[in-house]
């Protein structure tokens, strides 16, 4: 099982989920996203799940696609444009998946995340960092530019802050990418402590109140903000109806901890 | 009238608007909803005023909706889903009837502004805090996720602070929510006089202008860029139409100040 | 030529554009707009250009339209209107041409830029200023609301941050610039050298992994993230074909510099 390319260990609510390919710096291969897609619907269909770390395994947390796999796909008889629309499809699926999960997800970040692996720490709801862990959108370096990692990246930080990391490919440092808004936190310290202690916190919610604003959260996005009121408002209405919630408002009004069934 | 939910007092150009329910922190209970709704209403027809400032008596600033109340509609027939959904429309059309107002809002925030609280310190145009005011999106805490506050959160902070604000329901202090772009200052003085200042800076321009410039800009804000740009055009040309805009301009070029009509 | 309204220079694969009307502080009248428009035309022709530049001669960048001339169409029998429409619809015609130039589009600023010398900025690809640059859309000050700069600065910095600059009429400066997201760079240096520093970084990229990233930018961000992947991963497809693009990953894998046909 050691040998699997992406490794699973839980700690109570918390699954951490590992690209385990350090020779190839955890790069994203079709058997590292088939492996990683395959992963997280497990821990979707796992109720005793709540939060979901992922990391990296080795040096760096990932560096982007498997270039060797890709120059490989020339040979087909389009050139490899259709291997090439595939790869880029199924690698968006992945990230989809990882914003449709119903739990949050917190990137772990170390090292090196560089392209489709900086797009990785993008996608991810939540993100923490070691001191020093360097971000790029590098591809434009070796006449790549990063197209599909630009979608997750643009979204996360200001506008010419984007452009400027894809059209120059230069890294950002950690402390930087927290300026941005691209991760949430730095850390000096022991980072699977202290991403183990940021899972914590929320896995100590209600399950079901934080599976209800995670899947709000994306929908309500991307709508007017008539449309996402009225929406929520629905989400809201819902989230009030579960038995839990009447507990934890009871106990908030009776200045007691609550004592819920979901836990 | 100092028993009144929403206290107004007005000091020239300028209306306070004040949530007067101390000893419930300020909760926007369906009474405190109406009677803001009905206060915001009256200041619309008013041409007098220019700028809008609405703070909260006694210690916070307004810690959210009123659980109680929320709590008792529990005993009708649907449970209470429909009276919720009438709870949050009504509470999402204060929020718009803000942005729709034609003047400029300040939320003046002190300590406390959480839940939907936070919503409005987030809704107003414009939002300064005394030094250590603390914010946060905590429903998540007691099971309810605070879903129709996040759609005014995210409208105004990066997407992964907005998220761990949700599903953390960690509070943030005033120094670090001006850097995240939900309010635009922080004060270690005079709370209400800061807060005047900044309201009569705006109401010392050509009001018709910044009515003008409030609608256009959360209607383009929803619109792409062509069509936002095509829109704006129409805007900008409507307001040079404006004889105090002639006179704006006029006077700047010869170097006096302007005597406007309209002031 | 040193008499024209836009000068150019060009350094290797990089082309300076100067907005040359010092003594009317390089306003955007309808010569200057006709003139940048036909300046960014030919080098979005010119295959030899990697990066534009774009700055101001004389003490500052720019200080947005000609006040003058937009009151002489108060003379025109509908009291000027349609002539402002146009006015306005050429000015956004020029952003949209920044935005839809193949090249990348560093703002190079100085002294003051404000108004449409501001939205210039925001519209830009890029932008490095000299410490102590003022920025603002200050256009309110004298009754006439920034509504078309709006669209590019409320695309740029965070809500409540735009809406104060727009109403308050207020200045920031380069480092503040700099924090909200306007520009990426300050500099109190030699300010033609780290501009061009900055564009001769981009302009050793791939050239056309350059111009494909730079076109896709704009039109994935108007996108929901569904469509955006799905365009992107064609993009990049697209972008794999290129046969420069397999000699820099060649490169790569061979550890090795590129030897692209296309620099």
């Amino acid at each position: 099982m050691n040998d699997a390319l992406v490794l699973r260990s839980d700690d109570g609510p918390v699954a951490r989920l590992t690209l385990n390919n350090p020779a190839k710096l955890n790069a994203l291969s079709d058997a590292m996203l088939a492996a990683l897609h395959t992963a997280l619907d497990a821990v979707a269909e796992d109720d005793a799940i709540r939060v979901v770390i992922l990391n990296g395994a080795g040096k760096v947390f990932c560096a982007g696609h498997d270039l060797k796999e890709m120059q490989a796909a020339r040979q087909a008889d389009d050139g490899g444009k259709s291997a090439w629309v595939d790869l880029f499809t199924r690698c968006s699926a992945v990230m989809a998946r990882i914003q449709s999960l119903p739990q949050p997800v917190i990137a772990q970040a170390h090292g090196i995340a560089t392209a489709a692996g900086c797009q990785l720490v993008a996608t991810c709801d939540l993100a923490i960092a070691a001191e020093g862990t360097k971000f790029g959108v590098n591809g434009v370096n070796i006449g790549l530019f990063c197209s599909t990692p630009m979608v997750a990246v643009s979204r996360n930080i200001p506008r010419k802050q984007a452009f400027e990391m894809l059209t120059t490919g230069e890294f950002i440092e950690a402390q930087r990418a927290q300026e941005l808004g691209l991760i949430n936190r730095v850390t000096s310290g022991d980072l699977d402590a202290d991403a183990m202690a940021f899972a914590q916190t929320i896995a100590a919610k209600l399950g079901t109140a934080v599976r209800i604003g995670k899947q709000a959260f994306y929908e309500q996005a991307q709508m007017g903000v008539a449309d996402a009121y009225a929406f929520t408002a629905e989400v809201m209405a819902v989230n009030m109806s579960d038995g839990d919630t009447d507990e934890g408002i009871t106990a908030f009004l009776e200045k007691r901890a609550p004592s819920w069934s979901n836990t």
